[in-house]
């Protein structure tokens, strides 16, 4: 309903209120057509009023900068930082009025104080509110409907800020208070974000990536090449790569589990939930979603890969060669039951376990968690991911069958790829498996439900027990 | 945004009113944090108030039971019901006020009576309201942004019921009312409730997937077996599966649309709609989205069980193996027109299959569902799903192709899986083609206009016909 | 939760009003339960209230038309069209009463005037508002929670236009303001829409798959017909669809950045961003979502053919064929270096473009585009997709390969189909490129920013580069 989502909601009631906004940009247009539209007085202040007139909408006034500013006490301030300046010889006018600063930078920290403190510097006399940066004139114009509903305001002085989110509320957004001005540092940089929770895992999927893939280069193009002279570098670009996709896959899914692990570990360690978890860990906890989805990404390709395979030319002539051999030798018979066997099991298991990932995957789709309540969250993304976890460790386990104890399979000693990965994910299912235990387990829900070691010997039925906490916190395990 | 969905929004205006909170878990910490931030006063009653006082926002005021509730008329009591007995010499002080019970269970009806009933029968002088249990502490503080908005209210007191759904609305949550205190048992069990919708799609599946499985395995395994001692246990992991999952899916697909058939029916042949369909019926009804999204996955898991099928050893070996056997056999051509066309088209015809269903799964996203107008919906989930139940019907017969009608498919008499298969879709294709009969589409229509049989004949402009009801109704259908 | 949505919100505080409904459809039903929980007093009109009375809550008073009138001010009229007439006798106890017209038509522009202005006729003694149509009984029922918050409202009245504002408020919805009656027409056809934004999309790419399609018959199974008497229909099904696939899925991305280029071009050319562009450019600009999405779904398809080919029978007689072939000519070695590597490169290449459109497409998706700030959308969509439109023009040339230069690829002197797809695709990368360019990036930021060309000159510091304009309005390019 593009064409409807563009026009903003119906003020109810509040209309008595005046507001003022100085500049005429795109910012300042949509930020006039939204008030008008919530019921406001608006009042447009420009340098040249005549030939703005014509950009903003019919019932909002636009006049001289000084007469708008005489008109209102709230006063959004929709100017570029580097032309704060221009507003100075208003500064009587302005006095004691509310300044909403509304900018935005075009990079992180790129100045030592923030926009909003900056005007305020500028205008001592003045109550500067920052809020609304994080809104983009589309959303103003389109409505809350379309993307995010809000609007993070700070300000050192607390009755200001409860106008401006009135006004906000008024407008259909949902202000949401970031405390003082100190803040509006951070506020400004919300925009300039670029996927921060993403950083991390990327990194780690990359570095990974780099690790296995030079390890499996080693094994299956440079030791052929340097000991038998055999040119196998037609193999890099799928088989190579198909062969380190699922390992990055395998160890970044045991990797959204062990921090739950070791948060257990911690808590039944130290016999309390009310013990922080250090940075690092409460990082990993964080991050868990993101690197799931990587992890699901890279088996996803893995799987791509593999179905790729026997399309490719050198599978083509691999084939032929084979039975022209065949002949050649008068063999009749090649089929090696196990070798069948193997193959059969492992891809079966490896797409057994793709779905049951892809599941995890579309669960953590924003729409679809927000419909679930946390036992079935939990549900999905705790108890079905360690399955997932345990069937990878079965193909991975299938595929390998007895080549760890073949000796040619290792090559200049380096063990075959799939042995390493199994560390991480062993270790983890290990670890589950233990805190199954009735004994562990009880003691871990004492623990989450508020009960602490040192103090359980001092009263029988101390208040801490018989307070309620939700589930929530042991979504963290 | 992680950080800023983290700061609660800011209560506009109804910052009067003092809620009292009994008890300092996670849940009574977090509930304490929104009711400051929403503009609230908030005391909270601690046996230890000192000890306690830090976990607080201090805006809150942390002190000692009777005092706490003292000073306030709504308290909510954040206590696990083992414990509601240690707040019984409170009972005088509490006496006349509102008492919102925000506690869950661990497990579904594990006590004969509900928490709240409990409560109340604890303190009879109090009102007693069931509420906020749905929501969990992370979201109480991570803002309605995320997560489930409603909260659930029920008592037998309208007054008080009013006022914490007032409470809820300033703190941001939809109050949804659930009728009187009767209702707090089933408030009680969402919280553990499981994917409920999905049980019965899923045994219906697994159900499905048996039956079939234990068929083909006859067919393709055991007969070859018994008649020829031929060992063909390794088709079992994929091939057997991978004839198994097309049948599970292809009928899935077609009960999605047999209860809609069969409303139809009865809507025609009581020549009304006001008629309730009996429980059963309306019981598949509701289920539809869940079948379909199942048979996409059983569709989705074939396709690609289908394009492993050239990667595998056995392949591989039959290959040569056929390749000796032509040069042993001097033959050079082995083309059959026949069996390339019959493949090339059933492939095409699944391909296009595939296609559809991925589209009308991703269409029952919520975000995508909500975006899309009635008619847009029905004409996606009706039109193009009886679309692509045809296209499988088309890609089940090219399969088959004409083996239906040799004999030799018929190990132990029992007829090749697709033909039974073909039962259900072709019934419901065949229905739906009658009522797209004008003069069955027309009654069809008027019925679901409001038109009732009987009463037809008795007026000529009944004010039934004349009002207006929406077509919503009609997408059961 | 389906149980819960089941049950409307409940209203707070603003329960004096009493609200009429005329009519008792499934609407008129679903219009007075949602009333009723939002706190207002609920009067129904009906023909014979007693036989209609059970079909609405208790708490509504059901009872004949013109006593209902009489008891309120605003009256929904829940009745058909058609039987608009049937009211007139109630003429005069509706004057000066709001009449809220909620009915749909079943096809767009099916009368001359829409239902309200019609109902206006017929009652000029009151103030008809048009609203409510948008919503679905359905929706009505079960909560704002699932389905469109929207209420579209117009007409000529203000005030009333504010009434029935702020009823749908506190009933739960989102009231749009669609101005003055004569919009009504527009609002009543909503909900006949049927996803008018992928009309022009679909048809454009339907175009193009039809050109290629013929292109490539021309080529894959015409030509050898003619010139060697080979009857290769068989390709038709998969192998000529595959080529045709690829071709409108690429042709397709870059005109999904085609339009982005356009605009910067007659933003340098102008030297402003306050010149509207042409409708067709506007058009564009607004449907390349839907052309991306379609791009996306071809790319997809194309794959799974893909990876369909070495199922298929007619490949497996052509690799048998060949290896025979081998043996009668005593050929061992058949390994062609360069076609291996090719077909590596080209393969793994299509893999990384198709994983790129998959993030795309993801992340253009509802739930998910809400959640990135704008940055990050511009981000995703704007350099990763520019990114998969480099890697897919790497993909089609590795596949082309020398194809260009060997004459025998000119079949009846047609040049090889991937050449044809290349021309759009470099273009936009070219000009992008150029965009980039130090000299013309400033310039285009600078006009991005409010610069005009022409007035520059004038004044040093011109308010209009002084004033703040969003980064969104340069998301179109």
């Amino acid at each position: 309903m593009s064409r409807v989502s563009s026009h903003p909601n119906i003020g109810t009631g509040k209309s008595g209120r005046t507001i003022g906004v100085l500049g005429s940009g795109d910012f300042a247009r949509s930020l006039a057509i939204r008030l008008v539209c919530s019921g406001f007085k608006v009042v447009v202040g420009s340098r040249n009023p005549k030939r703005k007139a014509g950009l903003f909408p019919s019932a909002a006034e636009v006049t001289f900068q000084a007469e708008a500013v005489k008109k209102t006490d709230v006063i959004f301030v929709a100017v570029f930082r580097e032309h704060y300046s221009t507003l100075c010889d208003l500064a009587d006018v302005l006095a004691g009025k509310i300044l909403v600063d509304v900018s935005n930078n075009t990079e992180v920290n790129h100045h030592k104080e923030s926009n909003a403190e900056y005007l305020a510097s500028l205008f001592p006399a003045c109550t500067v509110v920052k809020g609304f940066n994080v809104v983009s004139a589309w959303t103003l114009q389109s409505g809350a409907r379309d993307g995010n509903k809000q609007v993070l305001i700070c300000s050192n002085n607390q009755e200001a800020k409860r106008t401006v989110a009135e006004i906000a509320q008024v407008m259909g957004f949902t202000p949401v208070d970031m405390g003082c001005m100190s803040s509006a540092c951070e506020i400004e940089n919300i925009p300039l974000r670029l996927l921060p929770a993403w950083k991390i895992p990327i990194l780690l999927a990359l570095g990974l990536f780099l690790c296995f893939f030079t390890y499996n280069l080693i094994r299956q193009v440079i030791h052929p090449y340097i000991r038998e002279q055999k040119n196998k570098l037609y193999k890099i670009p799928i088989e190579v790569v198909n062969t380190t996709l699922p390992c990055v896959a395998y160890v970044m899914l045991s990797l959204v589990y062990l921090p739950g692990v070791l948060a257990a570990c911690s808590q039944l360690y130290y016999g309390t939930k009310y013990r922080r978890f250090p940075d690092w860990l409460d990082q990993w906890l964080q991050h868990r979603k993101q690197i799931g989805l990587l992890s699901f990404f890279c088996a996803a390709l893995h799987a791509v890969y593999s179905l790729c395979l026997p399309m490719r030319r050198s599978h083509r002539y691999q084939l032929i060669e084979t039975a022209v051999k065949q002949v050649m030798w008068k063999k009749m018979n090649i089929w090696v039951e196990e070798e069948v066997w193997r193959m059969e099991i492992y891809i079966s298991v490896g797409i057994i376990a793709l779905g049951l990932l892809s599941l995890l995957a579309i669960t953590s789709l924003p729409s679809i968690a927000n419909s679930l309540n946390w036992r079935e969250f939990s549900f999905i993304q705790s108890t079905l991911g360690y399955i997932a976890l345990v069937i990878s460790t079965l193909h991975t386990l299938t595929y390998g069958w007895s080549r760890a104890f073949d000796e040619n399979q290792y090559k200049f000693y380096l063990p075959p790829t799939y042995t390493l990965t199994l560390l991480v994910p062993c270790t983890v299912i290990l670890a589950k498996v233990i805190f199954i235990l009735p004994c562990i387990r009880q003691r871990l829900l004492r623990i989450r439900r508020g009960w602490e070691k040192g103090r359980y010997v001092k009263f029988v039925l101390p208040s801490a027990t018989g307070e309620y906490s939700s589930g929530e916190t042991s979504s963290n395990v």
